[in-house]
């Protein structure tokens, strides 16, 4: 069982936090909430008891959105850095249809940076014709072609832009523009970097 | 007893959408979590059961920070408005030290920008030599005079700059500089409309 | 003639940094903008025979945007406060066609917030019959009733939203809203504290 | 000489857009500005003989920053990509003191994410003795070890954390903290892949 990490503050320090920020007392608090004020300030000084439910109308009484109420963990960097070695990158084949598309090699991430997913991608199909898309997603993405000729299509699946990518060449590919990769013809299986932010 | 506003995603959704995102398989996801494969199914459909120590363990897994698992509200406005009588105006008592400092007339909020809080302040000390600062706030802070001469200081308590200003005067005050209103001696209560984002 | 404010750093620093962040040397630079390296030192050095068609093109050649490049003004507060008295507000007739819809009394700014735009708004037109909507805009806005029976239509102006709000009364209008305020019929003009952020 | 890419909007249509936001009439601005109502038209129609000194003044009397003054380029993409093939890549020596001490080949850049630097980075010296720090960058930054033993120092230069990284690992470094690369005494040079955001 994984041991979770601390808490920069906890839930009822937040709690208490937005409370104040509104000028909201802790009788009228308890009033709204249906509890007894005493029931406040234990919320406030120890929200161990918490549920989802009890958060969420919590949330809703202190006029403010959920994410508004939840802490950050603290840093899991060392001085501002964090590392993984090779052989504790997580790999995950990605299958599309039938196929193992692509291998994931997961590089290192922080949980201060959330949206940073770097990996070291295989992929591992060698057949534009049998490009099977993605349908964009919320991160922008830049890729450095490390082996093999990489074929790119992009946009529309039905009309795709397309390109070759020889080793060495790199591209960014905006949030949301739906996209994929193979190699080129009988071309065999390419790796790239692929960093997406 | 309050009925707490619908989600824009379940807590389901947005662990899902983090585990894909990461590239993370279910298998992975169950191990890591010391659960069944199927455990993690019931969790990403129904996240009813979640418990905030779960939600705590699952951020870590997922190498992210709960607020990023933490779901919107759906908006509380009405095609972008959202408005308030005066009637409905909670009142608070503003204390500081045995002195009724303020007395705070909360304006209409809405979750969607949980940072505008919008007061009506009645300022109830006609002394300057009575000033007791806050320690500053994260917000923005536009003061509107409405009525009285108000008396600014801010800054160092010890050693504040301060200024009177006239009914229908205006100012701003930056995130975290420590300030306190009154009116000048003798002089009888005033209000301000106060509006932090 | 108004005197500018200072810059926080020249344009020479800011096209200097952006060039060693993108590891580009002088001379290649110099290269790319058709100068020598001599100029481009002059101009890292003393940017103030720049021109804007000149930015433009360093912006081309150094791949990024002109704000980019841009510096920002040594901060208007004074101790992170700024106020206006009321005889400094500028006072603005606002038409809607041939009509004196709105005076606007412009309330106190900053640069350091270059969005918040605070106004004391006398609502000139009694009759909701003569509504004039504005397109919408790209701000929050937090309006507080001060005088009169204040009524807001919003939305689709052929079909829109409405209600009477009297003195005390609040609301919030989120970015895009086409809205548009009178008073209601017969009553004489109002006044509201509008703020924009 | 290069051709500059087109704006997204003119100068003239951000001090325009501005001046409305803040409900300054043309009259009002002229007369700010020391110029006539009529050549403040010209200047909003036509901005071609605008001067960096005259936006500045602009700017002040707009009470806004001069980022807020200055127009976006048009995007670079094509349909939200943009690629560069490896003979394209700018190659810079970036020297410490009298040591080549990196080379820089520079990846596919977009105006449209200025912040994003991707390097395909040569590290020259294989002796940690000899690394030479940089004073940490305003981006973070995601390594991976594309070739050779790295060996990676951060933080305080007299008293460094450090860590050898085989080919494979990959690390982040949050921005401003100082930091280094070597490979490992007498292993000869290394590459990797680093991307700054």
């Amino acid at each position: 069982m994984t041991i979770a990490p601390a808490l920069e503050e906890t839930y009822g320090q937040k709690i208490r936090a937005r409370r104040e920020h509104i000028k909201m007392d802790r009788d009228a608090f308890a009033g709204a909430l249906g509890v007894t004020p005493d029931e406040v300030t234990a919320l406030e000084e120890n929200s161990g008891v918490l549920t989802l439910d009890r958060l969420t109308s919590i949330a809703s009484v202190l006029g403010t959105s959920l994410p508004e109420l939840t802490p950050e963990f603290v840093s899991d960097l060392d001085g501002g850095v964090r590392y993984q070695l090779p052989g504790d990158n997580p790999v995950i084949e990605g299958h599309r249809g039938d196929t193992e598309y692509y291998t994931y090699n997961c590089l290192v991430r922080t949980r201060t940076v959330p949206k940073l997913v770097p990996l070291l991608l295989e992929v591992n199909v060698d057949d534009p014709e049998k490009a099977a898309f993605n349908v964009g997603h919320d991160a922008h993405e830049v890729i450095y072609c490390m082996e093999g000729d990489i074929h790119l299509k992009w946009g529309d699946k039905e009309n795709p832009k397309e390109v070759t990518l020889p080793q060495g060449s790199s591209f960014y590919i905006a949030p949301g523009v739906p996209h994929t990769l193979t190699t080129t013809k009988g071309s065999g299986p390419g790796k790239v970097i692929s960093i997406n932010f």
